[in-house]
């Protein structure tokens, strides 16, 4: 196993909730695409505001999957 | 919309519940005196411990606005 | 009280539920063994994925406490 | 002369022609409510691609200015 | 709008003329294959030098484009 | 106490004694403008030389005060 | 040849000998499915340690290819 | 010698009189525990303000050791 | 397994053969007082030189292990 | 041609016109007493401003050129 | 005097009294052989102990001149 | 011994063998020119790739000597 030969891609996701559900947005995405995700590493996070509230938070992530 | 300038500022917010919400409180405090918020980013997520239990959470922001 | 010297250790907190979580986590492990702790910082956050779902979130902090 | 203390504030300039353009947009829309700016450094070059064209250049400063 | 997934691919243009230049070469190669190009940051600034004159412009950029 | 939102600002503060006392000119003159300074941190020392001596030294803080 | 437009890629190659053959690993998984790489920078290296012994190395890579 | 491995710990120090002196109170009382002090890095300086004045210095330390 | 909390220590081993020699020497040192050790970061790699020739090689390395 | 050995310098150039142009300066300046400049890479971009308005930009280049 | 070309140089000096001492033993001693220096700016700070104590300072320093 | 000031220069060697070759190329050139080299520290590995097989290897050290 120890093999293997990693990818990794980066992926901005962004949601209304907060910063775990945003995580959740990008991984959900790109395992819609990519198989054998491995491993993800927070690199920013980001947000926007209207009218003085969050309108949404976005978490950009290194994201890590195994090349078969 | 192009020609906007923006100033960035750095905020402190805290929240005995968790890393979201002290991002809210910052961002909200900031609305009370800045018009036009924008975007924030966060740049430091710390924390304060008392007899073993974490008793508030810190988040630093950059937060921009528009210059009018 | 500003005289005290402070050590800092780095260690990994991980949780099914999420970044907030992890890092209570990592807090209360370390209390078990460690007095006085004073404040953390978030290092780094990262996470594991199982078929395209996050399985576990992993947060790093830098804590800190008073050497007696 | 030397014993001035200075101040350093963050904007974030835009323009449709360039990055230097864009510093330019930056430093005058500051020096309208700032006396006194003296230096800025580059911190960050952005911009908004539309349509596979780049629409308009973003180029973030941290300019300073003499505390009188 | 706030719900996309955004993925960041890292190009490198180049030019005989200048920066600005070189990023406009990286956003257009890169319009040829990537739809929904948003923005880009610029990472790295190089070039290379023949004779004692500057023969080329490496404009390194992280380009942004919403995941459909 | 906890409860309270920080902001930071940053300035440079200058001396023909050494690196200390920058901080302590930076610190007093933003002290006549700013109440409630909680705590600096060293952004970065530098200094100018004038025939081969240090004329004066040149410490840029990042300083928080409590927002009321 | 100046004109050329570079994607760069990050990968990890493991390895049970050392650094350089992990290096060795990545580039050769790399060129199977691209073709025109021309150089690589060392991002991170890490491994992973089992009974007290190095058990596998693991070297992350920007590697970068011409854009045909 | 050169076969000897170290360990590093960080450490803080604090002083109302200024930088040089937190970095001694944090070696001496890092000295009581460790034996074969050998280096240290000066990671982070901080302070506190109170009144408007500067009333304690932190210095931060990478502190290295031999490990017999 | 997941639950796990992890503690990272900062250790330099050297050696007259090479980087990977110098790593393996602080593994083996650090494993014998620390069990479940997991896996290792490089974080600086250096060297000293004597008469023109690197005497011996230095890597620092953060070192994870779980905590029990 | 493998087998070269590289030395890099840190040069300023200086300009009124532009960013580019200061980097043309400082390359230009180095070619009068070193040989065999290969390539360069942008390590700072300042400027320096007076009346509200930008009178020179600074750049800082690193610069490489082989050994013979 | 816009037109100038800076040169950088880093240098690193030692002293038994303290940091802003090892400042000036390094510039004095760059003074000796290099004309015209302009500026430095302290790149990394560390120090030597023995039996517990501080034996000396060491103050790393990029130093700018004019090329003439 | 402690009052030495040293100068630190930046050179990148290069080898068709591996990293720690392309180290030692580097000492070895440097030595040729500059006498008193004492230590160095590798900033940065990279790598050129040819035919899909690595075809050289480059190593850019930061190395000091002592100013006599």
């Amino acid at each position: 196993m120890n093999e293997h030969v990693y990818k990794t891609i980066e992926i901005t996701g962004s949601s209304q909730k907060g910063t775990d559900d945003a995580v959740r947005v990008a991984i959900e995405k790109a395992a819609q695409t990519v198989h054998n995700l491995r491993w993800f590493k927070v690199a920013e996070t980001r947000g926007c505001v209207e009218n003085g509230k969050i309108s949404y938070w976005q978490v950009t992530l290194d994201v890590a999957f195994t090349l078969e």
